[in-house]
């Protein structure tokens, strides 16, 4: 019996926690502070006809999640950003293998040694980006007999576009505007280069789906100091409009965290745009969301030029009421998991994404545990045959 | 010797100052409560060459309007719109001729009957638009044998189109909101419909200025009582692109009026957008911008269908340092002036301007009156001949 244990009951969360649930010889406890997210879990564990069990718990308490990681053979993570770090060193203290996906701002990578002495492997940021947008770069970087460039587009969006916004956040949309106000890092002929968030847009078509629009995005981690290849960037998708309307709001001034007068009172700009913005943001119960990825590799194989590339394009699951983001979130951290309980993921360390098809088996686990789950990674490859010089 | 007196030396009072200063005979006082102001007046007197007094007064001060009227022969108004009903009053209880521009919110026509009764002629609303907007309108309908249809389409622009806005506000950017806001109110087929701010946009070309878009406005004012045709509109022109971005703003709530709660504090708003937006409104100094504006009236000429349109397309005057949107405005009121200084316009009441093509004289003094100032309304007569059956 494999006892797994799930930090954060939040939607991804919930959905990890009944993916293993659905495994013979596991059993899932999903801990959270917040009752109603428990509730949340137990309802679709109910639907899905698994059993999982729920406690609550503050995961900002280290002896608190010292314990749930103890009474664990596995631990995952899906919780508030703030908290992640913390919980992340509590695990590795208590010498517990981790999967997690928590979007922390802190720098994962300074648990390595702990992680190291304690012979734990912790894999974060394996979500789908972070996460599978990174395993893919890492897997057509070791495939080309020299990678040069690595692309990542990913974007969430709601199926249905509506004015003005044509967008809904699936994850905390404060820290949407991050990503909207934050430089950017990408690199370009081996060194970082900075530029501004928002920036070069571009339209895009991606079948299925249309013509979204890129920008730039700080979105690399880890890769910025893994550097698979001299040029690298990743950007967001949106409809075609929204970054437009985004820019114009940050340029007048609605994104700033300054507190200006107005009506007689000293008020941050962002925290009205918050305010106002953020409710139009909210899926609504049933709305239906889209993921699309992709992810380019390009330079040579042998003697000729090749591009390696990953498609992803997946939608809300009616079946199981859980949005696109959620699941393909929450597929790659579960399957890790899985590979983490069972012996088959040992290396001692933290493990960025980008790492992880280093590790004998594991791009192919994570390809086929995706494949049964009905989320689809379509792997392109093209090869062009250098011209004989007549 | 004629005593001219201008209520308010902004930027329009300004203008109609020096216009009245340069014509032999007429001895010109501004008055005005902010010293900076009348400093500009000054200014502008001294670059054209004229001479103009100025007085610090405050027109809020019955008395002190009182006062300033009795010392006039002739009085012109240029106020902020709150305090410019009680001046037109004291005005016209003081028994002297009137020419004002101030946008009140009030209705200038329930002092009709004090100003009958005083045998004074007031001239309101007597600027661009409403101003000329409604001299053209209505000259057009008394032109006709039958006035079936009037639209005006008016705009003051940045001559410079700057993102994101693309706009900068001549006047109150606080009354541009409310255009933005206020439900508009049209005739259609004799009876006045309600429209929502921003409705019905609608490009149009204009030579000299390109692709504009045109959206509904409340601008009729007087014409929604003095029902010159069965279908009459006002529409406001921006640079395409402006009103989405006003729609996004007002469909996300920048523009409510009803405080929120943000970052531990309760604001408006609107009075938030304003702090972050209105400094991107404002015409830096020699910013150069443009009045254009189209009114159409069609209908029966005898037994054919016709068009009469007359067309403005005014600059930034760089000569004078005046903006092309205080020049149109001031110009119409500083002749409207003369008329009733010199006894050629007297019909005792409150004059709209859509009755000042009944008085003999009027509108072919405004024409030429504009023409000498190098404003020039082009006239356009279409008619077409009815195609005989074969």
């Amino acid at each position: 019996m494999t006892r797994a244990v799930v930090l954060g009951g939040g939607m991804v969360g919930s959905v990890m926690a009944v993916d293993l649930a659905q495994e013979r010889g596991v059993r899932v406890t999903v801990a959270d502070a917040r009752p109603a997210a428990l509730a949340g879990v137990r309802e679709r564990a109910r639907r899905a006809g698994v059993r999982v069990e729920t406690v609550e718990a503050d995961l900002a308490s280290a002896a608190r999640v010292r314990a749930l990681a103890l009474g664990a053979d596995v631990v995952l993570g899906a919780m508030a950003s703030g908290i992640a770090f913390n919980a992340l060193k509590t695990v590795i203290e208590a010498g517990r293998p981790y999967a997690d996906i928590s979007f922390m701002a802190e720098d994962a990578w300074d648990l390595d040694g702990l992680a190291r002495r304690k012979g734990v492997c912790a894999a974060v940021d394996i979500g789908v980006a972070p996460g599978m947008s990174h395993v893919c770069a890492a897997q057509g970087a070791r495939r080309l007999t020299r990678c040069e460039s690595i692309e990542i587009y990913v974007g969430g969006l709601p199926r249905e576009r509506r004015w003005p916004f044509e967008y809904k956040a699936a994850f905390s949309p404060a820290d949407v505007i991050e990503e909207y106000t934050r430089p950017t890092r990408l690199v370009e002929k081996g060194r970082v280069v900075v530029r501004p968030a928002l920036s070069e847009p571009e339209l895009m078509d991606f079948e299925g789906v249309g013509t979204l629009e890129a920008f730039n995005t700080d979105g690399l981690r880890s890769l910025v100091v893994n550097r698979l290849a001299p040029d690298m960037k990743e950007k967001t998708l949106r409809y075609p409009g929204h970054i437009g309307l985004m820019r114009a709001l940050r340029e007048t001034g609605f994104f700033g965290t300054e507190p200006v007068e107005a009506g007689g009172v000293r008020v941050s700009p962002r925290a009205m745009t918050a305010a106002l913005m953020f409710p139009k943001w909210s899926y609504g119960p049933g709305e239906e969301d889209l993921t699309v990825m992709r992810v380019v590799c390009a330079g040579r194989l042998g003697s000729r030029r090749a591009r390696l590339a990953w498609d992803l394009l997946d939608f809300y699951d009616r079946a199981s009421g859980a949005t696109s983001m959620s699941r393909t979130t929450a597929f790659p951290c579960a399957i890790v998991a899985r590979l983490l309980a069972s012996g088959r993921l040992t290396r001692a360390g933290v493990l960025t994404p980008d790492r992880l098809p280093e590790c004998r088996g594991v791009y192919e686990a994570l390809m086929k545990g995706h494949a049964e789950r009905g989320v689809r990674y379509r792997h392109r490859r093209e090869v062009v045959t250098a011209r004989r010089r007549s």
